[in-house]
């Protein structure tokens, strides 16, 4: 192809995020040279600046730019519930949803033997001594349901065994909206084991 | 939401391009934090150097980082074809053809009364001023068939009426692979009127 070279550069550039093929790493490279001079600067500074300030949260790992995240400094949210999840991904999820007002931790891993990853490659040490500061605090652990979930899901349970705190884990069952007939065997297991009471 | 400022300035920048809503935007955003250092940097500088370097070329209009394009600067095409196009764009959907081995002629849009753009607000005297300097040069019209299309090419057509210059436009007709049942009647009735002898 005859592109001129700083366009072929930026389309390859473009082609290193997730989904984005040759057409569309073009098609957003064009744009880009359709946008303001502006916005096209701003573009262009705002990568340079989320990946420069952007750090992890010195209490719950999440991601933040200042030293402590906008959750974990929020006055009005409750530091006796800390819900456990993977990484930052599932913090912006859960937030989404606006109904919880707890806090988080984000371990940035999973247990996984398989990968020879331990509890000491996760955030999990600051997790221990987070739950050891509080009084009677509540551990939701929202981790997915695989072997590595599973695993961690574990291991968190084994060595907070004598502290006094409140472990939960999230639900397994049938997803909002989904087809019954058309739901895999070990969900449906799930839905069938964990079945709620809905009479008196 | 609960995003750090950066993260929340990056994704509404990647709004800005086309097809590229909030959803989709949070996950690119949160794939360039993902990036090596040197990929993040790489991306925001090419972004910025594609803005700057990038002109159109003297000759053709088409966009290029030198003062003449490469297709222009390349002494194996034929100068004597020129393939008039609305926009840059089409260069590259031409030039991945691989078959035109001719140059190009970019109006940078058409005629079009309606929106008030007449024949001195678009790319077209550098045209006739090119052709004037060919001997017996041919002029292929690649405009979108509709109603500024047709009107620019009829302009075209009209100001070079005296002139030595041989003048064609595409082909109308089914594309490759389409069903004739799904074609629209205006495609099918061109298809028709420019029906193609194949007998002897």
């Amino acid at each position: 192809m005859n592109y001129p070279l700083d366009l072929e550069k930026l389309t390859s550039y473009l082609q290193k995020l997730p989904g984005i093929g040759e057409k569309s790493a073009e098609r957003y490279a064009i744009a880009i040279l359709e946008l303001s001079d502006e916005e096209a600067e701003g573009l262009s500074d705002a990568i340079k600046s989320a990946k420069k300030n952007l750090r992890r949260c010195s209490i719950c790992g999440h991601l933040t730019d200042q030293e402590i995240c906008n959750i974990c400094s929020d006055e009005s949210r409750n530091k006796n519930v800390i819900c456990v999840i993977e990484d930052y991904k599932s913090v912006f999820s859960f937030e989404k949803t606006g109904t919880f007002n707890g806090t988080y931790h984000v371990l940035n891993g999973l247990i996984s033997p398989m990968d020879d990853i331990g509890p000491e490659d996760i955030n999990l040490s600051s997790l221990i001594s987070r739950v050891e500061k509080l009084e009677n605090p509540e551990l939701i652990l929202a981790l997915k349901p695989t072997v590595e979930g599973e695993a961690t899901t574990l291991y968190i349970k084994k060595i907070l065994e004598n502290k006094k705190v409140t472990i939960s884990r999230l639900s397994y069952g049938i997803p909002m909206g989904a087809e019954i007939d058309y739901l895999d065997n070990v969900t449906l297991e799930k839905a069938l084991e964990d079945r709620k009471k809905i009479s008196e």
